[in-house]
């Protein structure tokens, strides 16, 4: 969505962790939200956890952020879902509560519109009991924190409705999460089941002294936490079984299930020795950060894993990518005119994952900012993709990059483009990053047309230089930039 | 360790995936190895695993790897152990053949040599019964791939000696694990405890027809899996409990441990048709990549969630940095410095994300491999992140880059650096991309020494001063490379 589309609107029927996890998402996407908690703190609490988004999220686009759509607490569950086009409760987990605000809800919404509930337990059937339109309710079951961790389970059951549960689906596509339909309801669903189980294990462990909760933490994220992130554990499991494959691993694990490896056989009581033994050996392991400090830490580390993962086009990192080849296709390309002056190319904005530890743009940023520009030139002679598949480019021989000023995050920077000068095969150009019409760095670059097969230069098509010269020439006229010529290190 | 300090000897007794592992870690860092495995196919296959940490290891290293440990293959036992320094045992999961091997090991092996066992289950008060000296025999449980990942869970006995265990502790950390030490054996230790009782649950979830094998591999890698790579299971709960802290979370969610969230109160019955079930599904899932290909992608990802921990200084990245952080001591200590060769910094390998739609390594990763390279070079001469936090840094005033051929996915490229001259404020240095030893590209930048505050150049601290400059003088007399000095454009 961008601000020239009607923007949708979303309805967030409690506003926690979870539900202000849900409202930044749909923001930071574009969607209006309307939220309905009646917690006095809820204001606040939706700030705080739109804040950490808005530190987060935009470090996992290479494309602009479109347009934040606008926020409102609405008084009433009513006020909050009228002309909503998709509805997320996360009130607490008590059965007998999400059926009351069901029921306010379908007083009001329009007949077809999803709402998901981000239950960590109920079935979407127990959900659905005694509701005044069940086939739209479903599980749609989030991971904290919601804006950063793409996956959603979608839970629907037999009496759901297939073109909601396809349109809900879709819906969770445009704001970047991964929607994981899951056919067969079960408590807990999918992801839980596990986390319960290793929570069980865990507390039995804690319990009989065998372990520290920071010792359990390390034993997981030193190991097989690490792995978990990009495969799971049967494709884990198949490269751990080599050549052979998976039946290979299951017939050297298969005996270990009747080897006495877990404790839950049996759940340990649950009492206030229990839970003051865990909490005091939390304290010790974490309290030395704050519950926010905490928050960010993690934010940045799962930044850094899912940029990994999307440089390689692999788990989270594909969602990412295809939420951001939605997001370029929704953006429309300006007129490029051409004038006897630098053309203006490339407009971009400093995200948070292009700052190194000086809190400055990264070196590398510099010339990606250039590399945006030079490509809209290119596109613009008719130097494309189409061009390129055709067997001829333009490859870059050389590039002179003067560091004037610090570009820091949020800094909004043009892209312009000078060509100093150009021939059949070659083009020289000087391109100005600015940030409020003053550079922060000038790259100066010499291109050679080549035939790619062929791997030399040759001359470019008639039909680009048709297009590439009559600039060149307007630009002859421009007094040659001050930078251009320079070797590194010449006193100025 | 480094080739001129006496190289150390590990015995290895077992090559499979996991004894290779082990031989590959200690012979990257500097051991020699021997290994012993009856298996006329040991030889190849640890081949294979060393060539994938060839691959992927110096990735994680920010200064220049050891000089490789010589690896041999021994004909007995016996001849594997003599001398060695750690001796570690990875056979079958079957303890009779365990006792057999310790026996023999220690019919030859100097009395305090630590023995350790990459035992997925069994306990060392049982691995040490009947054992010749049961008090240097203990857990050793490493992650496959043994070689990234840092986790070595470490078990004693009552029995066991505890001079022999710290001294095991020190060589894994050494080769740069983590030594989990568990204070108490119990069947599995910590974390194959987790992997069973979650296991249990997905061959349920499996058998059931909940979900299938690739369903459950989405539903741990695109949530919680990316949360414990790098916190784990209580500090993520402690996170998501809020201000209230670690209590709250509990009271929240104690009460699900009567609920019926898991199956793991029985086990599934292991038999043909759940072999063949989830065998197939999992050749549907990843079937169309090679176990190889597997491997690749594994540890890829891996690599880039350990760089991204390391930028953190976090979880497994600490580990990361304080292996570095012993190995520059080596390295400085031993003189490397001053030898009059361009230093070899930065290793990486062309990654999906850094391709253009040429096919080539799109032109900003050239800038950032140089970044790679020059940072390595900032952290060895001690600018490095604390350096920065006290308000200094080298700022990049220049860069000139020379295209000379281009680099292609999956291309493992190399950074050299060479300093042209330095003094108190001015770094001027030349970089090489290279690629089998030829470059693809050469970056020449001028850095300038900053006081952050003031935001303007003043000289480096002495100690930085103390280690660049040999360097610089060591250089001096390196030929000027030919494409230094050069402005865009000129004739070559």
């Amino acid at each position: 969505m961008t601000g020239k589309t009607m923007a949708r609107k979303a309805a967030i029927i409690g506003g926690g962790v979870i539900g202000g996890g849900w409202a930044a998402r749909f923001l930071l996407n574009g969607w209006n939200v309307s939220v309905f908690d009646p917690d006095p703190q809820a204001e606040r609490k939706i700030g705080e956890v739109l804040a950490n988004a808005r530190a987060a999220l935009p470090a996992l686009s290479d494309i602009p952020m479109s347009a934040e759509g606008k926020l409102s607490f609405a008084q009433t569950i009513t006020e909050a879902v009228e002309g909503a086009d998709y509805i997320q409760e996360s009130v607490s987990e008590r059965l007998d509560l999400k059926h009351r605000v069901f029921a306010q809800i379908q007083q009001s919404a329009e007949l077809g519109t999803p709402i998901g509930s981000s239950t960590s337990g109920f079935k979407p059937s127990e959900l659905q009991e005694g509701a005044a339109n069940p086939s739209v309710i479903f599980v749609a079951h989030p991971f904290n924190p919601v804006y950063l961790l793409p996956l959603a389970e979608v839970v629907p059951s037999a009496k759901s409705d297939a073109k909601v549960i396809e349109n809900a689906k879709t819906i969770l596509r445009e704001i970047g999460m991964f929607p994981l339909h899951v056919r067969k309801e079960i408590d807990a669903h999918i992801a839980d089941r596990f986390l319960e189980a290793v929570w069980r294990e865990a507390l039995w462990l804690v319990k009989d002294g065998v372990a520290t909760t920071e010792e359990i933490d390390e034993a997981i994220r030193m190991g097989f936490g690490l792995r978990w992130g990009q495969m799971g554990l049967f494709e884990i499991y198949r490269v751990a079984g080599g050549e052979a494959g998976m039946k290979h691993f299951m017939a050297q694990f298969g005996p270990c299930l009747t080897w006495p490896w877990t404790k839950l056989m049996d759940v340990p009581e649950f009492n206030d020795e229990l839970v003051d033994l865990i909490a005091g050996q939390s304290d010790a392991q974490s309290g030395h950060h704050t519950i926010r400090e905490l928050e960010r830490i993690r934010d940045s580390n799962l930044i850094g894993f899912l940029r990994a993962l999307k440089d390689r086009n692999w788990g989270a990192g594909k969602v990412l990518r295809e939420h951001d080849d939605r997001r370029r296709a929704a953006f429309h390309a300006e007129g490029h005119g051409s004038e006897a002056a630098p053309l203006r190319l490339a407009q971009m904005q400093v995200l948070p994952g292009w700052i190194d530890y000086n809190g400055h743009m990264t070196e590398s940023r510099y010339l990606f900012a250039a590399s945006e520009t030079s490509d809209a030139f290119l596109r613009l002679i008719g130097a494309d993709m189409d061009y390129v598949a055709g067997g001829h480019s333009y490859y870059t021989a050389e590039t002179h990059i003067m560091h004037l000023d610090e570009a820091k995050l949020g800094d909004r920077l043009v892209g312009t483009l000078q060509v100093l000068s150009a021939d059949e095969k070659r083009l020289h150009v000087f391109m100005r990053i600015e940030r409020d019409g003053a550079p922060v760095a000038t790259i100066e670059q010499m291109l050679l047309h080549v035939d790619m097969a062929a791997g030399k230069t040759c001359p470019a098509a008639q039909s680009v230089l048709d297009r590439l010269l009559p600039i060149a020439k307007a630009h002859a006229s421009l007094p040659k930039p001050e930078a251009a010529g320079r070797h590194v290190g010449q006193r100025k």
